[in-house]
């Protein structure tokens, strides 16, 4: 969320409010300008949404969803100046940061390269917040490492490879919904999806993500609602 | 138009593309990236649509509406680099550039400004290409002066204040298809409109412009184009 | 500081950290990428100088010192979003953010408009640190209102015009050292300095700035820093 | 070349554009605003250097060589973007463009992309001008193959690779001169190089290439130009 530039707008995230118990607010990097994310987080703060931090690439044109060549560290200073930058809207809101959820390509780095994600890792220590990620993965391995908490979330409307690794696309599809239900009751009662290939995973789902930019992302975040709901997690 | 960046969309560029005679495609300093012109500028050439460079200035988040301390020589040199990158999307569509028209607050800024006018000028010499703006300003003076042609617009959608400038607001706000519609016959048929305070102001109507992010600019333009084919202008 | 972009280095922070009690770094708008704050802060906390955060206007060609005609709003969430990101960066090494000073032309816009500095005051109650700026303008009648400590300025490589307003130049020159020290021995002790056009000014100088972009930038420093200590102030 | 951005100056063109025939200016993307391209092209054409756009991937704190995941339309649609707006700064100094040579990473990646190569190809072959890159790689197959003239450079001041491809980093090293002079002289007469690991590679030297950021590029550029000069060529 938080992703409109200026007159740009961008998902729904009015709309997305209503539904969600936390959200992940743009940095700045990959989109969201200043006044688009102070306006995100007052809103998810006074309707009592967690906010987390969503720190992407410097890429607006691809937004953030096109890897680049960078450094652990500047994958570190990176994450830190756009945690830094969304906590200082999350604190004048009255809240605190909630967590770290890196975004788009920078997400798909860091779940394969556990030295860039050590290094991202010692920001979640600063902020002392837990990093919401892909189990399995780097993200998980280097948070076990470094004492930071995890918390895994299932990609209801993402893809997966073979690997378990989530395919991230530059533009979001509209997501059959009936399908959608199906695969998060599925990875929420026996932790199992399948990849695009129809091999079976193992995930497990303490979060579920939506992405804000689907074109039907309300009506997805609905019915994966409903599932929590129906099954009275 | 040509003003999505990424996949932050903007404007009605398809569908305004089957009323309008002209466009003006963004330069990449306020919005649009280089892939985004090039869809337009294909879009625009294979309908025979005229496209035009509409270049503004280097403020993505401020949608090139708020107004910058530029000099002179830098209003010249972000013209010509933005035209310059216009044109390469315009010849490889078959075209050429069609005229210049600037963007947002750089408009405002030249029509108020004969020193920095006069060198947004030598760009429209180096291109060949008219100038489009607003009679009786700067922009028509430095034009009339270094022998650029001039094609004065009427903005139907925009404001005028006393002194017959127009009103730039950073969002478009939908405009009454009635007004439009009065508002463009007497432009075009008597020269005369009125102020935002009422005043009566002499224009000029060679072109009407509409604003592709009003939110009815599609109703806006039918209505304006309804309005030149009744006149049989 | 740390207004490094990449390799695009800029200034010179690490003679000038030895000369300063306290630095401003730069928040990554009108300059300075994240690593290249990170870098600067470190080196700033190793040495046990003070790190205030130094927002500026998103205009990086333009360096922060082009005039832009933001609203009130937009200047404080500007501030809030590049002080969170410096602050990010001092606590990571061991301090707490010490002052907030606004850049460029982003500092000549709030000491002339009482609202917008209202505004950015905002942001120094939520961080609870003192605003440093030009005494007898808006930065120091906002403070007071808002219950904000102020820390008066006093701009020794910049030149003064008869309202008492500094004039910031797009590129900094070399300051005549003999001059340098005239001008600050007096702004110390009798509290007056001259305008650019001979008129004699009231001035409050609680802290001397150098621009780091000043060719002779370290040796302003080391004559200011000898006035400072012969005076024993 | 023209690679400063605003007051951050960058490179030693002054000094260089008298020892070169020809220049490669950025594009804007990854460095260079339209003021600084304007003024390195005046400076070169005024000189009678030849002016070739150096389009970059839109990266500046990367300074363009950190590889991007961009798609063939993308580098197309950059590219032509960036050879356009140089080719206006060209053309209104009373020149045309002289070549095409990418930058950075987008150079690496179009060696190694066959397909990516092919789309920049397209922009070469609208602006009738030369690729200049590497030979043996994708920049050769692709101009030949789709018909556009390609100039085999050689890199004095990289290292290659045992794939006879160059290694680009982020800074440039001061270059040993004595080595420079002896890699120059054996590429040029023996046509042949030896990789960081002591691979005797074939290379090809109608063009020899120095990097305006090397410390001592000057002073390579001189020895380079005494051995052609020696040399007869």
């Amino acid at each position: 969320m938080g992703e409109s530039i200026g007159i740009h707008s961008f998902g729904h995230d009015q709309e997305l409010l209503d539904l969600v118990d936390l959200v992940n607010v743009a940095g700045g990097m990959h989109a969201g300008d200043p006044s688009a994310i102070a306006e995100t987080v007052d809103a998810a703060v006074s309707r009592g949404v967690a906010v987390g931090a969503h720190p992407g690439l410097p890429d607006v044109a691809g937004f953030g969803r096109r890897a680049m060549a960078i450094t652990a560290q500047e994958a570190r200073d990176l994450v830190r100046y756009q945690a830094g930058a969304v906590q200082a809207f999350v604190q004048r809101a009255g809240a605190e940061l909630n967590h770290i959820k890196p975004h788009g390509a920078l997400f798909g780095m860091l779940a394969r390269d556990d030295e860039m994600m050590d290094a991202v890792c010692e920001v979640a220590l600063q902020f002392e917040v837990p990093i919401l990620g892909l189990a399995g993965t780097a993200h998980e391995r280097s948070a076990l490492r470094l004492g930071v908490e995890f918390v895994p979330e299932f990609y209801v409307d993402l893809d997966y490879d073979d690997d378990g690794m989530v395919i991230v696309n530059r533009v979001g599809r509209t997501r059959d919904l009936e399908e959608v239900e199906t695969r998060a009751r599925r990875a929420l009662l026996d932790g199992r999806t399948s990849s695009v290939s129809g091999t079976e995973l193992a995930v497990r789902a303490e979060s579920f993500c939506v992405h804000s930019d689907l074109p039907n992302a309300v009506e997805v975040a609905l019915r994966i609602r409903a599932v929590i709901e129906e099954e009275a997690v």
